[in-house]
């Protein structure tokens, strides 16, 4: 049990999520420091320290960590459409990486790794609707069986060494500081585009259900799974609730001055038809529940494209 | 469908349970080439075409698969001891090998993969028992965690490119061609010790319950999960009976001139207490079913030994 305001570590401190999070932990008092590759919005880090450093460089990392007690472990260097095409690559980039990381805290102070696992691809197909924790996991991409396995690899730390940890199965989040990058995060790709009146590619029919929620709330989800001391190591954190993503377009549409101009592309067999995750045990172990709806969190994150747009 | 006999590759041919399955594809008529860096009883193997190779070398493996229609992947690098003490050598030598292994399969005229996973690790310690395909994947080795990971990535290549595959998940497999070879094998480990008058070290009180099968019904079941065409991937393979080591020891003693002599150590943590598994799966699908009992099974293990202890 830690009992005092602990110093964190944000792996992947750079990027979408991570931004969020060392702010928020920054506002609230902790010393953190961010570590990655690049750090996309540096100005908005400006109480955090910034720590440049590779993932599959144990000696950066090592020196990274020191004596940071929780450990926030965001980097996954491929996404669900790139890992398909180097299997090997990225088994050794994210689940051989993520191996020494956990020798590291191991050999170290740290009292929690929390870990951000896929809600979106880590179940796979067949499942139940909401899904829940306990439902099978069999992902249709590499990107979600390396997802799995690392999460097989800290159940088995802390069944071996005792490394304490807990597991987020974050659904699709969206917000300020997401930027549309390699296929991911298409409220970003909308709104980013209508704003520069560029067309969107759009994979798919637009039937695809996918559970959006916003970025702070996944940054509390984040916050309470540092303190946790239930039984539980794995939570699902979403909305709870599945949006196609014609429903998302006609949402976003009406914000907008300008018309979203979108070229339909064929599907892809890495994406499941629905996604969406039950959030019963986040509930009601965690005392979490998101705070902010899907339409506010459009106006939020719209909010922050214009500013960015005007500062440019 | 395949309609004819295939011929078959046999990944780890040389070793205990492909020496007792090269024999027995040869016997029924099949071509059969065994590949594998070492090959125990190579006189045993007098009508299989031994093929010299190491798993982790690409163009030897890509050059033994050439024409094979079914690919046997029996190759471990590993133990559930040794795979532990580096992790990321352990992901290296056996999940990332088996990637490579089916990007040659999906690129040749493979018909189909059949993977011998491992129904004593890949459940870990949580589970209803006798253990069902069904039930939770929670492996307390790492040895485990890459034969999960080896699972799902087959499912994925199925899923992606079509490349067919089964799994059969076997308990712990005893029998002739087994040599006691670190720390597995302890039917093997009991008989040859005692027949040379040497003491034997177990870890652990002798309360471990595992499921023991013969190996002929495990080359059985194999030799029929080429042929299955039914919906199911994964199958039980073991004898549905759980043993104690201090039963499995009992049984053995009468059969023998000499008394075992045991030297007991600590119990290890990648034990977990009880191991035994459901083989409905198997018995209703496959048509399979084990018809060497485990006292018929301690006979034939016995002559066998005796055989080679005489031939020395």
């Amino acid at each position: 049990m830690i009992d005092h305001r602990p110093s964190c570590i944000v792996l992947g401190g750079g990027g979408f999520l991570g931004t969020n999070l060392c702010r928020r932990l920054a506002s609230s008092g902790y010393r953190v420091r961010a570590f990655g590759r690049s750090c996309q919005f540096r100005e908005a880090l400006d109480h955090v320290e910034w720590y440049h450093g590779d993932f599959s460089d144990t000696v950066a990392m090592a020196a990274a960590i020191e004596t940071h007690e929780i450990v926030f472990h965001l980097i996954h260097a491929t996404t669900p459409q790139s890992a398909n095409l180097d299997m090997v690559g990225d088994l050794q980039q994210n689940v051989a990486s993520s191996l020494a990381l956990f020798d590291i805290c191991r050999n170290s102070g740290v009292k929690r790794i929390v870990y951000v696992s896929s809600g979106g691809t880590i179940y796979g197909p067949s499942t139940q609707i909401p899904t829940s924790e306990t439902a099978p996991t069999d992902p249709i991409t590499a990107y979600g069986v390396g997802k799995l396995a690392i999460e097989k690899y800290l159940a088995l730390y802390a069944h071996l060494f005792g490394l304490d940890y807990r597991i987020l199965r974050v659904a699709n989040p969206f917000g300020p500081f997401q930027i549309p990058l390699k296929n991911q995060g298409v409220i970003a790709a909308l709104i980013s585009r209508a704003l520069r009146n560029e067309p969107i590619e759009i994979w798919g029919d637009g039937s695809a259900v996918r559970d959006y929620i916003y970025v702070d709330d996944v940054v509390t989800a984040l916050e309470k799974a540092m303190f946790d001391q239930s039984n539980f190591r794995i939570f699902n954190i979403g909305s709870g609730h599945g949006r196609s993503l014609l429903q998302v377009i006609a949402a976003v549409q009406p914000l907008l001055n300008t018309e979203i101009k979108i070229e339909w592309k064929h599907g892809r067999p890495v994406d499941v038809p629905v996604s969406v995750l039950s959030i019963e045990r986040a509930r009601t172990i965690l005392g979490w529940t998101p705070s902010t709806c899907f339409e506010e969190g459009l106006h939020l994150t719209l909010d922050w494209w214009r500013s960015i747009e005007k500062s440019k």
